[in-house]
């Protein structure tokens, strides 16, 4: 029998990337395949801690991630630049560390984000793409990019957003400041870039599921100036599917 | 009993785009799924007719197409217009029928082909990308830009390509003329662009597999040129993996 000698932990933050279509979202669930059970099982495989892993964002079902940030604690002691790869020889191939930093003991992802930019694919060809299937949302219509580029005018800045909350949100207020939205087209693909200093609930996949509808000529983009001022779920458009968002970058501090 | 009165049948070139990773390669072969097998299935089973279908590249197993081409004859009478969706209804989503032109009835479009470009995907970052993975060659070193221009400059025009021929390779001769060759990059990923006139077996893969020996520095730009004239598939790199190549297009005609 070993008598083991606590030892403090450190804080570590990881920058992760994951297809989102391997996994029932980031948080915990029972019988279900997450990103953070497969940290923490990663985790407790390579230094034998019972370690909670907190993520910047918890990302949904289905939606990808590029730039995830997560933190743990950690007693086990070895040198920063060794931590990416550990974790990773006991990760799936569907996750991978990019990064890890050393943080205050105290410090929360969560709390600590300045702003977090999103990116939704959209892909407009009356067929299906077989090379995009699952990592954009295919709409079989042709979208106008000029209908599209005239309504995300009026999603920039800073607006209450509770049209485009889903009805499952817990914020305390449904403010929030669009400072960014770009839209860029490549052949059928669209790339939808969304900046904001907090999202709500769902918030990007209702913005798009609304931006189709214009792009479609199924709504104006007028109406949808109007829909975010009349504040009202029910006007909106419907939620895009995950597979289409990417969870793309996550700034902290001032 | 209905007794059939034999119809001339019309000859149809498909453009076709598939996952790769779905399929053992275009060509028909005995137990395992490959492009050819879906098509004439699907030909089946909306035309009860059972059709030849012969392609302008028989894709190895792995490699995706963004721009095949494909020819069948049918006698079953359909608008041209209504000919993909019909078939796109009986094939699995990995490929898909994304237009469907009248051809002569004795045009072959490996023969026809006045040129063809392939794109390769490289993805250069010392950890794997769970979102490129199946769709890129990772490969865990940083590539120099510079040098795999410089190699590609070498590569660029009318060239004996003996060095860059599979055993296999069943062709005359091994001149080929390649009419451009780009190199782009956005962050991790390149994309190396090959137009030529036409491509000898494993051409593309075998340039791949030496020009990210160049990238890594493990050869000169220079060395690439010595082995193209040397014409000797033993002094030139290993075969890069099909899962980072596309058919992108085939162009007919003068």
């Amino acid at each position: 029998m070993t008598r083991k000698i606590p030892v403090p932990a450190k804080r570590y933050a990881l920058t992760l990337e994951y297809d989102g279509a391997a996994f029932a979202g980031f948080q915990l669930q029972k019988n279900a395949h997450t990103v953070q059970a497969a940290l923490e099982e990663a985790i407790w495989k390579r230094f034998r801690e019972k370690r909670r892993v907190a993520a910047a964002s918890r990302t949904d079902a289905g939606v990808h991630a590029r730039g995830q940030v997560a933190v743990f604690d950690l007693a086990y002691a070895l040198p920063l630049s060794k931590l990416p790869a550990a974790l990773n020889s006991a990760l799936p191939p569907a996750v991978r560390v990019l990064q890890a930093k050393k943080v205050p003991s105290r410090w929360e992802p969560r709390r600590s984000a300045r702003n977090k930019t999103y990116v939704y694919l959209l892909y407009d060809r009356h067929i299906a793409s077989p090379l995009w299937q699952g990592r954009a949302w295919q709409v079989f219509h042709p979208l106008d990019d000029r209908s599209l580029r005239q309504a995300a005018k009026y999603l920039k800045g800073r607006h209450d957003f509770s049209a485009f909350r889903a009805s499952g949100c817990a914020a305390r207020h449904a403010v929030r400041t669009v400072q960014s939205l770009s839209i860029n087209r490549q052949g059928h693909l669209l790339t939808l870039r969304f900046t904001a200093d907090a999202f709500l609930y769902h918030m990007v996949r209702n913005l798009v599921g609304t931006l189709v509808l214009v792009g479609k000529g199924k709504m104006t983009p007028g109406q949808v100036k109007n829909i975010l001022h009349a504040k009202n779920r029910k006007l909106a458009g419907p939620t895009a599917p995950a597979c289409g968002l990417y969870l793309e970058k996550i700034r902290f501090g001032r």
